[in-house]
């Protein structure tokens, strides 16, 4: 079939609209309508050209909302007409890493989905007879896609498509981090580096967590209205203070008899090295957790002394907010639908296809939190 | 009183033996006849001069193994008779550490304990009038000592002094890393680095936690024995192996339907920071944890690209075990006492107070595990 696509012919070049052709689905496989899809910091990283891994020609785009058209071979839990969230980490529930319950990581596609390709090894998109690469297993800068049915979480069908889509990365990364990974307790005081989507999840995450102090740091000033707006309840930002950001957080969070200061819980949403080890270095001695959230850029290393982790601080990382995407993804689809979380705020800008690429614009601009492209 | 003792004058030099001045207990203390001391790497480290908040001249020693002689005013839970063991990590029950549940490193007498003193502030040390340091809080290479009523474990009293000693250090690091730490479940898959005292004690933690499969890794082959007398399954001679040792241990960790590979929870005992790295490295995807153990040189740093974390590596590390002193140490020895663990073969030497200067030669030759002095 015929289907509409911003593709990304090369590294470093907008994207191109264009008619490209779809299979359908073929055994295990999902044919999909996406009615939505956001416009991620991942999709820029690999357009840009500084992902290693990145693969051209593809079809882009992994934070989507959409619903079922048509299902292959095999596929039992799903049926046309039934609402989705593409994953681009999926659940099988048979693997070594889902069977082990100790992480969300499915490890069924992986290889596959590296290469750009269906689990079977083979391409559903192309044009002019040349098949164009799937990208993270979503390819949801399409009008129509095709997934693995482990990569579908079914959701709600009262939840709007242009929202929800943002539960496919950025929300459940936020929110996920901070009750998967950190497993955030009542009362904690917590640090959030990098207020963009990802930083903004991660707080209203804190509040819905109960956490006591939530502390936003960003160079920009005009995150602490945005940072206040989901639960923030203090703002830093380090150009603007005297000294190294970790003793000032330290003091920041003494409180009472406990002297010694530092942050329960820490994340870097900024994807700067130098951020990460400042996050790690200010959480508290004997039991702060620092968990690594933003994506480096290739060949960049972390550091500490290891004084750090001796001394009790604990350093870890999160990938989709450690969710497991068909069981998780459609319990936070519900809290939003309760008010339990917030969205819609976030979603700054709404767009046609057409002009998917004024949404990289706003992204490097620093304008919009979340462009959304609706179909 | 007149006290044998065992001096560190200067850094770098012998200690010597002498006899210096003991001021009885003040008011929370207790006076201590040291029966047997083990000779520890951070002795070692402390006397080369290597530590950056080494104080000459000192007292050294912090493994030992005694009797309670007298306790001074407002000390109730030790009474003279009490077979203790001194704690360089002292245990209040009441400070914020204490009070969080979440770590064993309590900050009651923090401050002055780095300086060397007693919680008020003073030595109890001295010599021709002038005062020595206390080391560690503990000061074990004396005949008598005096400590905080918080940094003594009441231990039964059949238990023999010259094997518990190793407990106040070197057996509850390795085996507490393994349960408190790490926590290791049964069936685990684990990687020793460094099969030294440490290593071999995380070894027969292992072994207690009922992990599968123990592969510890030691460039020196007469180190294979020793690992698999406590309950090592594998050894690795990273010089005898082809390539780097990370992928070389995934590989031996692939099993069955897990064709990732990796270490459950690995454990470094070197202190060497690349060797860190490769412990981390070498965890599974998705769940392991790696522990640093080994004390590094001043300023040393550890690295690793952060995209180790996000795929669900977890850094970490601990000091004395993740041990609480009095609360956890007596049950390590009645673990000894009924034959749960062993400690009589890791104690090579044993030797007397004017001797003590051989036991830093034993462990600079790699002759020794462990040389205690006996009073």
């Amino acid at each position: 079939m015929d289907v509409k696509a911003a593709v990304a012919f090369e590294a470093g070049k907008p994207l191109e609209v264009a008619t490209v052709q779809l299979e359908g689905p073929r055994a295990f496989e999902v044919l999909v309508e996406v009615k939505a899809t956001g416009i991620c910091h991942t999709d820029e990283f690999t357009l840009s050209g500084a992902d290693p891994e990145g693969l051209f020609p593809a079809i882009l785009g992994h934070e989507g909302a959409g619903v079922v058209v048509e299902v292959g071979e095999g596929v039992t839990s799903l049926k046309p007409g039934d609402h989705v969230i593409p994953l681009y980490t999926p659940e099988c529930r048979q693997c070594p890493s889902c069977l082990s319950r100790k992480t969300n990581l499915c490890t069924a596609i992986r290889a596959t989905q590296g290469q750009g390709l269906m689990p079977d090894g083979s391409s559903r998109f192309s044009l002019d007879g040349k098949p164009l690469h799937h990208y993270m297993g979503c390819s949801t800068f399409a009008n129509y896609t095709v997934l693995p049915e482990i990569a579908l979480a079914k959701i709600r069908e009262d939840a709007p498509f242009d929202k929800v889509c943002y539960i496919g990365c950025g929300v459940t990364t936020g929110i996920g981090a901070v009750i998967n990974t950190a497993k955030v307790e009542i009362g904690a005081k917590a640090v959030v580096f990098g207020l963009g989507g990802i930083g903004l999840n991660v707080i209203q995450g804190l509040r819905l967590a109960g956490a006591d102090m939530i502390i936003g740091v960003d160079i920009n000033n005009d995150k602490k209205e945005w940072g206040e707006r989901f639960g923030m309840t203090h703002f830093v930002n380090p150009k603007e203070i005297d000294g190294d950001i970790v003793p000032y957080i330290v003091d920041m969070t003494k409180k009472g008899a406990d002297q010694i200061g530092g942050a329960d819980y820490t994340f870097d949403c900024t994807g700067n090295v130098t951020v990460m080890r400042q996050a790690l270095e200010c959480s508290h001695r004997g039991w702060g957790v620092s968990v690594v959230i933003g994506v480096a850029p290739s060949g960049a290393e972390i550091a500490t002394r290891p004084f750090q982790l001796v001394t009790g601080r604990v350093w870890k990382g999160t990938a989709f907010g450690g969710a497991r995407g068909r069981t998780d993804v459609p319990k936070i689809v519900d809290w939003y639908m309760e008010g339990k979380i917030e969205i819609d705020p976030m979603i700054t800008h709404t767009l046609p296809l057409a002009d998917i690429n004024k949404g990289f614009d706003l992204m490097h601009a620093g304008e919009s939190i979340r462009s959304v492209v609706v179909y």
